[in-house]
């Protein structure tokens, strides 16, 4: 039996925007295509007024929510797939080219969440996420996505435009639509991208606090936690079992602080 | 066996394109995907020339070919394929969604043709055809399409960004570009479409003559007769001998003619 992925699952997140033309592109493949969920995270501010106002910019732009931060954006997600042309930094994501992406997304789409006694329901959101024009999505951003695509082009000139990829990334979305495999077993209700950031948050504080983490190379060390936290995949269930496991160890580790800082 | 297909047999055609930002958009993802000959036929001189001259424009814009007509620009082309979003106007060629015709392309890049005794070699040449930015192509162009491509969108929003257009197309195109089939049986060498324009040419000449086109009706009329050309398919050798006949009653009308008008 074939199911229809629910398109209004999927967000289109811009981040850090800068030129107004590349945001009504944007906006406007994704009407074409049918995805009017627009995130747009921490733009230039004169360019997205300028590409709200712009003639022909719909729904999408009008509809579409913004964010300061990008933890704030995926908050509500429980997939984070990001975008890339693989440059000559290091990739710590897996990374899948486009079509066969676009085939989980498309799986993610259809997949329904069982929710246990006392969890609340929850959409199975996604997160599709678009860098900026110059520089792409930075190694933070990176760090909080689960894996990425990549549209294949030639070696020699791999950097393809942002308004193009945009409608390339939801035209091979879309385009197998009806193909989607309907799933039998709805999936187990996974944490969302604000359960694990909450992890995330206490468990830096307690490897800073355990001396793990150095002051001086925190921001390479967090990015690595991050990437270790999601590649866990954990449910909702196990996301608050480790916070409060972690709550407790921090809690400990400050006692035992603040007895040793007595006079 | 798989074959490679021959990108370069592909000639991506911009109709009367106006605003320079789509000429490079369209160049910039033919680089990315391979495609390298860019025709411009009939541009507006000024946005053409700020194209060209634009940052990173690349080689494609730099070795683009320019035309004053359609007819000129696909003179050496064996497929012309059109693209279209389907507006209400009545659209009389074959139509195709993206994915199918796309195979269709790659199949006949992978095409090689056979030729006679005494025939010359040619290419199996392909025109993609991109109408212009406000109204697509006109139908004069659309009948001189063999058939057209349309990417499949929502009802509601058919119109798709030109380069937007030429990067999903060209993305399909690439797409499984592994997956062409590497035909082992060459297929007859199929007239050029300056051979089927001489033929049409000559035929409407014989038409009017006979009476058969009525000078008042004559654009109309001469569409769909170019249509009925296209969709014989002829081969060189057939076109060849068409062209014969066709002469032969010209020359014959004609003389007729000549006698009739004696005094």
């Amino acid at each position: 039996m074939l199911a229809r992925p629910d398109y209004d699952r999927l967000r289109v997140l811009r981040v850090t925007p800068r030129n107004p033309l590349n945001i009504g592109a944007a906006a406007r493949a994704m009407s074409n295509f049918g995805f009017l969920r627009l995130r747009v995270v921490n733009p230039y501010q004169v360019g997205f007024r300028e590409a709200r106002s712009a003639v022909g910019a719909g729904q999408v732009l009008a509809n579409a929510e913004e964010f300061a931060t990008l933890a704030e954006a995926i908050a509500d997600c429980t997939l984070v797939v990001g975008t890339t042309s693989v440059g000559p930094r290091d990739i710590r994501n897996p990374l899948h080219v486009l079509a066969a992406g676009a085939r989980q997304i498309r799986k993610h789409l259809v997949q329904k969440l069982c929710h246990e006694a006392g969890e609340p329901a929850r959409a199975n959101n996604i997160a599709l996420l678009f860098g900026s024009e110059k520089f792409g999505l930075s190694n933070e951003d990176l760090s909080r996505c689960h894996w990425l695509i990549r549209i294949p082009t030639r070696e020699e000139h791999r950097s393809v435009n942002l308004g193009q990829a945009v409608a390339i990334c939801l035209y091979e979305i879309a385009r197998d639509a009806k193909s989607a495999p309907s799933l039998a077993t709805p999936k187990k209700n996974p944490a969302t991208a604000s359960e694990i950031e909450r992890l995330t948050v206490i468990l830096f504080d307690v490897l800073s606090t355990s001396g793990y983490l150095k002051p001086r190379s925190a921001a390479p060390s967090q990015e690595k936690i991050r990437h270790l936290v999601r590649r866990l995949r954990l449910t909702a269930a196990d996301a608050q079992l480790a916070l409060g496991m972690l709550r407790k160890i921090k809690w400990k580790l400050q006692s035992a602080d603040d007895r040793g800082a007595q006079p």
